[in-house]
């Protein structure tokens, strides 16, 4: 009697004998080979796909014979007939080993497949989803067999899939019965494991699910909640949203909600209430746009800052307002959706990251998932703008993070034509430094403002504001065409050149698009927008100074900006505003939202929970609000790019206009122009 | 150098020798026994006291010299002047090992004491609830440490009692901040720990807890729910209540309550809001019965039949009311006690028992908890009484149970003057065989009605109506004084030579108490009730017969009456009724309301958990609803006592009157005394 054939996986090259007529997937689970299934050997879901080898494998020492694997059988041709096969695909579930073969497991059929993201630090993740669907034929009950509907599928659970002691929320338990009777006892159980507590059922669906289950990765802002829904078989993104934080009526920034929680009874469950209420709109809007059933939504991971870490668990945030800043827990926590207000599948989970500390949240804890800057070779600072920045340095030795309270400006609120980014919002400028005449893009049209089409293209949106990225470009090239002096006063018609500066009571307005003969409106960057945008930006910028110092670095290696509009904020754009140090022009790069892209790996991979839940524990955090150097920074911080610090290495990208237009002094505008 | 000094400890007969100068309480730990401390070794809780001995242990081979422990120090003379000290009592904590010492732990310085209960089979049991408190002082918050206070508080938990892995509810998270600073960071953490699952923190109490957390054990009947507050250190019963569930309306039996869920949309659904109500409002009357705190029931232990488990639980039934009578789960659960709306401590958890099967319910698990069938040498029966009754025979060799309809009647519904046991309520009834004048006594009075001071007494309540105990005992006696014939029919005044007997309509009823002259009820038992309670009595009778004929057996060895009114049953008038098979008189004992004892039992002890959650899968149950001798075995018991089985153990104990009043066969009654 001749050996047992051998079988050769490829990619992975695990490799063993298995006794003549074994399943391809039968042999690929023996040998610990990731090869996917969701039927559980059934024939109908097709996720365990293999593509046999031919001929001769010289490196494995192997010759494939033309008859390695049993013939295509009924199941299988079935499939095809219905569903099509790809050629050279054989469903491992239905073939046979019958002499030695080389198979190879292609990447849509493995259950952990790598999803490579493209980012600051590229990087490789592997699927590892905590929820994954499988099916099951439950036994029917009878008299002789008293137990319930539940215990019976746990057993098949158990049984064909090795899931033990699973257990099952009420909500859950209250359809199975229903359930199990309409689908003729043949169901996919949606089972939730994070591999430290017992195995949950989130739901159960009729018959074999015909594709994935689905989750979402929320960064839940101060102003705004972003979310995306995501398919937990690979990953991809099906739709992306955000609204408004609807808590943004009992306050701006974060320090506001603190006090509105201080002053009124009742306050912080009010706030808890309407983040709640927003965070089940998002995922609403979410599905809608994504064409999924939310009952097919089985979890969410959620980053955010501490304050709403603890008005969206109903935790009152008064300690978070004054030192030590304690927060309640700090620890990754594990909740049903339901209880945060998200009306996705019955008994869906919410994993929420660690918060860092009082003031450093997990939204923090997600950049640095997203960033990886414990891997970088040099200094790497990471800035997350939003209307409460985190900001993060570090390179192999060690991490710091700080948050600092930059108000919600850079997100178009506190801007007197600010918006969200929306179609029709402004959000690139150009002005012209001699004409000193502004050419903008508005989000939903390609053209810019002066070239032919603008006009009729935007027809449809209308001109409506300003966003964050808009107003950060804005007042950037105000500054390069010297419309606005370092100090931050723009100056008048007369100073500067150009009607387009109004008066505007004692102070000017640089007006970017009159639209009201139109009808329209007039969109203009007014005095107080100036000043607002200084105060977000010095603040971002003497956090970030605050870490250097800590660090003991005078200079920056390279910065990563990210936020909500981090991918649409202009390197140049930003260092001639001095929202971060200086540093040379191509080595800032923006990450996207590397908080949202936090999220979304959590959600992809229980590993990277594991990961960051032992990450932050290494991570220095330093306290902006008690550190004496702050305010210093801040104030110096407050000019256009800096009071002090020359920006050498932007001054070899653009030379900034010494004007100003300070009439305090000595009662008359001076300009000066080199 | 001597040796370590050699400690002896009693009643535990544990020694072992220990460095000089170690605290009692630390030496108890170190060798295994059983000494209580909330505070931790503080010298605040006095649960660790302590008797050392005295002179010479010839025993032991010790002589215990006058200085073997430490001088009473400050801490102890403080305690003993603030709270007082027993003579001979030391502080566990305090007092240090010198030289060679017997020391005595007395049993309220147990943790794990032994509570002895009687019942028909005495038992000792040993506490060992799941929730439990721990005195803790936790590490203030710095800007130094930025982990959040859950995490210092677990820490200290840790550290100070060795819980690992804690977990907590967002009620929980929410108030910690709050007490955590309120009591200087000295809190008793209630902490639940099923010994399964990670421990969780149930709530948190400023200072050190002067007394015991307190549980719930709960018996949730179709007619009554009946609860006990009990004390978890102990086990003493703090308060006992019940109520009438509000699901009454919906249907007085469970079949009832099945239909309307089928026929009503959302019926399902109103009754589990009825059954919730009521679970809360007894909570909360048990609660000020006791003078009790709810926010320290840190847990409740429910056991009921499957509809009712079903409807607490928010699942439909409707599978219960069908062949093959499968329950959607069977297993023990445990839940978050708001969920079932138990409005207790915030995170206080529920423990239901598991169900044997869709018709045999947690609460007959909770009987064979409490009677252990399991361990009797001879056959017992075990019934225990009501809507639904509980029926379980067994021996050492094999445990069955079956359940059986018998409908409200015994719990005094759907009897004319019924009412459930409340003051007022006649509960015992003699009729007198000559006269046939009746006496009886009512709930909350001592004498009987024909004795001096009864009138007097009973101004107080009245004479309200007849509860359970007492219609069983009117129907017997009735029986027994020839009142009722062995169908069951009540003959007339001629017939049966007393004006008590009065015409209604074509029937007639027999007046236990004319109370309308002065203003009050007149109370009578008519033809209709004592048809309820024959259909009632029959099913009961049926249910234990079908067990006998499984079993084997044609006479059994002894009976155990149980259910919420279990204790007031009288065994002859049991046995004259035909409730229960025929047994001699001295062999059926009352056991009050066992699977409300069942409950308490799993409330103090997480043995007695794991115990029934074993014990339920060597139950055989027997379905009555599809046993064909079932509907046989009722129809002969529908005669009082029984038309074919002569009773011969009764016999020998009363001689029941040969007398019909079947007026229907020959057109005129008959009478025949013997």
């Amino acid at each position: 009697m001749a050996d047992d054939p051998l079988v050769i996986f490829t990619p992975s090259g695990k490799r063993g004998r298995v006794p003549a007529g074994t399943p391809v997937l039968e042999a690929a689970r023996r040998l610990g080979v990731d090869l996917d299934s969701v039927c559980g050997g059934r024939g109908i879901c097709s996720k365990c796909q293999v593509a046999p080898g031919k001929g001769a494998f010289s490196k494995h020492g192997v010759t494939v014979a033309e008859d390695a694997l049993s013939g295509i059988n009924a199941v299988e041709e079935r499939y095809d007939r219905i569903r099509g096969l790809k050629p050279g695909r054989r469903l491992g579930c239905q073939a046979q080993i019958q002499s030695d073969v080389v198979i190879d497991v292609p990447p849509e059929s493995q259950l952990h497949r790598q999803v490579i993201r493209k980012s600051a630090t590229e990087r490789v993740m592997v699927m590892d989803p905590a929820v994954r669907p499988f099916y099951v034929e439950v036994v029917e009950p009878d008299l002789d067999d008293p137990t319930g509907d539940f215990q019976r599928l746990s057993a098949a659970l158990d049984e064909q899939w090795q899931i033990t002691g699973l257990r099952a929320d009420l909500e859950v338990l209250a359809r199975i019965q229903t359930v199990l009777r309409k689908s003729a006892w043949k169901v996919t159980a949606l089972v939730w494991d994070n591999g430290l507590e017992p195995p949950r059922l989130i739901d159960l669906v009729p018959g074999l699910l015909d594709g994935p289950v689905y989750g979402l990765a929320i960064d839940l802002g101060s102003t705004t909640i972003a979310g995306h829904l995501v398919a937990l078989d690979d990953g991809r993104v099906l739709a992306s949203s955000g609204l408004m934080n609807p808590q943004i009526r009992f306050g701006e920034d974060l320090m506001s909600r603190v006090s509105y929680s201080m002053m009124n009874e009742g306050g912080a469950a009010e706030m808890t209430t309407a983040v709640r209420d927003g965070l089940g709109q998002l995922a609403a809007v979410l599905a809608d746009e994504a064409g999924v059933d939310p009952a097919l939504i089985a979890e969410a991971v959620i980053v955010c800052n501490p304050v709403m870490h603890h008005l969206m668990l109903g935790i009152d945030p008064v300690e978070l307002g004054q030192a030590p800043f304690a927060p309640a827990t700090s620890d990754a926590m594990t909740l049903r959706a339901a209880e945060i207000g998200l009306q996705i599948a019955p008994a869906a989970r919410t994993y929420v990251l660690p918060i860092i500390a009082g003031h450093v949240g997990a939204d923090c804890a997600a950049v640095v998932l997203s960033e990886q800057p414990q891997k970088s070779e040099a200094p790497v600072l990471m800035v997350d703008v939003g209307t409460n920045a985190e900001i993060v340095l570090g390179d192999k030795t060690r991490v710091l993070a700080c948050s600092s309270p930059t108000g919600p400006a850079f997100e178009g609120a506190q801007i007197s034509s600010g918006q969200r980014a929306a179609p029709g919002a402004i959000e690139r400028v150009r002005i012209d430094p001699v004409t000193r005449e502004p050419r903008f893009r508005i989000i939903g049209v390609d053209e810019w403002s002066n070239e032919p089409g603008f006009d009729e293209a935007a027809k449809a949106t209308g001109i409506t504001g300003i966003c964050g990225s808009g107003i950060i470009e804005a007042v950037a090239e105000m500054r390069m065409a010297g419309i606005v002096d370092p100090s931050g006063l723009i100056g008048s018609a007369e100073q500067v050149g150009t009607p387009r500066s109004i008066p505007q009571g004692r102070t000017h307005s640089y007006v970017l698009h009159d639209g009201t003969d139109a009808g329209g409106t007039l969109i203009a960057v007014t005095q107080g927008d100036i000043r607002a945008i200084q105060l977000a930006k010095s603040a971002l910028f003497a956090g970030a100074r605050l870490l250097m110092d800590e660090f003991g670095i005078e200079t920056l290696d390279r910065v990563v900006l990210a936020g909500a509009f981090g991918a649409h904020i202009s390197p140049l754009h930003a260092l001639v505003l001095g929202m971060i140090p200086d540093c040379a022009v191509e080595r800032v790069t923006s990450a996207g939202n590397a908080a949202g892209t936090g999220a979304r790996i959590a959600l992809c991979s229980r590993a990277a929970r594991r990961e960051i839940e032992d990450q932050v524990h290494r991570i220095t955090r330093i306290e902006t609000a008690i550190a004496p150097r702050f305010q210093e920074h801040f104030v110096a911080a407050n000019a256009i790019p800096h009071a002090t610090d020359p920006f050498t290495e932007l001054q070899t990208q653009v030379t900034l206009p010494v004007v100003s237009y300070n009439t305090a002094g000595d009662g008359r505008a001076r300009r000066r122009r080199k």
